[in-house]
């Protein structure tokens, strides 16, 4: 996939970076541990420091030091997270800052013009992320809705320039409303499109259901991103239903909760076992933490609340991730997905039967 | 000056790195911006981790990642920083740890033993830091045991090793005192002097009248360390009476609070006027910091409570004092540290002239 800041190679998983920095890393890291393309908040960034601000200082990739590809949400899932702080019409959505209390009034086109600001190379729609549960008729009438924000976002930036611009399926877990919202944004005419609303409390089976049918409504030919999932097994899956990109705070915010990703399951650095474990988290990670620090120093950081705690542990979670994907691109390459997902199974099952063995 | 880990140029400023890390700072950034050694607290480090592992896991070196030299303390600041937690004897000190309540006694023999298993390359004499102000009587009976403790630990750690041991002056704010603690250091004979108990509340003035008088009782021909001193002004003020180390948390812990250093005097991120500002801290810096991000964005990352803050912020102003004092040496090699010295104040003054002017 080829964008204003470079080209990504696909599936890919794209580290959170909400305020304008992924926590806890610099982008010389960033780079190094293979992230490709970042994702950015729209609605933080709006409300401090101001995307006119950042357009004036050059725009993103400028302001925070980060050369790569960046993709912006709409501000809409932040926006819509604040409950009774926001009120919703046809026209968008005023909402109070969860910073000052301050009015604002969001809109598809204000959402455009922010993200145009930010420079971001992929832009997102601006739609309401319904919540769940929710009744039919609400989700109709608000998947109707999108559309018509949809539309209004493709006026406001044309298709045929430099900036993508993704449409955003929702349709809750209604599988006609599904076809019903992604038909009508492909008419529209996307340069990719993301299935949202999903990974907010619904059943697993059902999400997976959900993601299925509705890649099939989307073009072949066209990224297909599924927001905010999410754990290794969920894109191992997701990507198996012809999905190719993804996003997760899991990652970044598991790092700095000291929960770690390894082929054979979570590590957890706190516990006492790793006390005196000269051992790096993963033997052939080949991260620069994996290759400079031992399980013992890396626990002494998080119990002693330090800094490096977080940007340790987070620089071998996206490296984890961004090796999970480069893994399944090359499975995919290789015609062997179905091995590759099976040996990712069988490692996590061993390691179980083997935690269970010993505790006997 | 020769170290088991390297050769260190002097006069040198040391970063403090408590807990076996230097707040947010990667050992590899810490090369970079020219950090020569770093300062590791045994206290905080024999409670937690715990020397003994430390020393199972190849040393202090290997388990933070650090291959420079590293200068422990002795352990006595702190525990003396704990008032009532902490009781006094002949044979060593009783106290309560700050993180759990445990008790524990700390003796001059355990201080070393405890350095060692660090693998310190300089080790510090286990000394009584004396409260300020103190009464007279009280500094003569806690200066003479000290230099008694000293003697043990000269005894713990005969010379002649591959470790330093630096015996520590103490004697409060009188001269005589003074006198007779570096005369009898100086009979035991150590690798290196340290001037204590000084920058804990006393006036500048009189501060730089004991390390002046102090210094002259040392032999030249041995580094003098000026311990948790400080400014940039007293570190210049310093080497002009021959001191040859220093370690403040000034640098660190200033950083984190978004107070940087300049050749001007000291920025405070926060403030407003720099809102908008795309110029880096300091036009020819030169820092890691100052290559990348402009002043706005590191007050957008302050006022975020970003992890990068702290990181960024710290790694300019170890950069700061880490150019100071090579500003410094190679002033000295030239023999023109006057000179250096008259600059370095004569660009402060002009920045308040100017900013004052602006104000009017």
């Amino acid at each position: 996939m080829q964008t204003a800041h470079g080209l990504i190679e696909t599936p890919v998983f794209m580290p959170v970076g909400t305020q304008g920095t992924v926590k806890g890393v610099l982008p010389e890291a960033l780079h190094a541990l293979g992230a490709q393309i970042i994702l950015a908040n729209t609605y933080h960034l709006y409300l401090r420091p101001g995307h006119e601000l950042v357009h004036q200082l050059g725009g993103l990739h400028r302001f925070m030091n980060w050369s790569g590809p960046i993709l912006t949400d709409s501000g809409g899932f932040q926006v819509f997270s604040l409950g009774d702080l926001c009120k919703i019409s046809e026209e968008g959505v005023s909402f109070q800052s969860h910073l000052d209390g301050s009015r604002h009034h969001l809109t598809p086109e204000l959402s455009i013009e922010i993200q145009q600001a930010l420079d971001a190379d992929i832009i997102m729609v601006f739609d309401e992320c319904i919540p769940y549960p929710a009744e039919r008729a609400y989700v109709a009438t608000s998947t109707d809705r999108s559309a018509r924000w949809a539309r209004r976002c493709r006026e406001a930036l044309p298709a045929g320039g430099e900036k993508a611009l993704f449409g955003i399926v929702q349709g809750g877990i209604y599988p006609d409303l599904r076809e019903l919202s992604a038909r009508g944004l492909v008419r529209l005419g996307f340069d990719g499109y993301a299935i949202g609303g999903l990974a907010i409390g619904e059943d697993t089976r059902i999400r997976e259901q959900i993601v299925w049918l509705t890649r099939e409504f989307l073009p072949d030919e066209k990224p297909a991103y599924l927001m905010g999932v999410g754990t290794p097994e969920d894109i191992i899956e997701s990507v198996k239903m012809g999905l190719d990109m993804f996003d997760c705070v899991l990652p970044t915010r598991g790092a700095r909760n000291g929960m770690l990703f390894t082929k054979t399951g979570k590590l957890i650095i706190k516990h006492s076992r790793y006390a005196q474990d000269d051992s790096p988290i993963e033997e052939d990670c080949g991260c620069y933490t994996c290759s400079h620090y031992s399980r013992a120093y890396l626990r002494h950081l998080y119990l002693s609340r330090e800094i490096l705690a977080s940007t340790l542990n987070t620089i071998h979670n996206l490296h984890y991730y961004s090796r999970l994907l480069s893994g399944i691109r090359q499975a995919i390459q290789e015609d062997r997905l179905a091995e590759f997902s099976h040996d990712f199974y069988a490692r996590r099952a061993e390691n179980r039967d083997q935690s269970e063995a010993e505790s006997l």
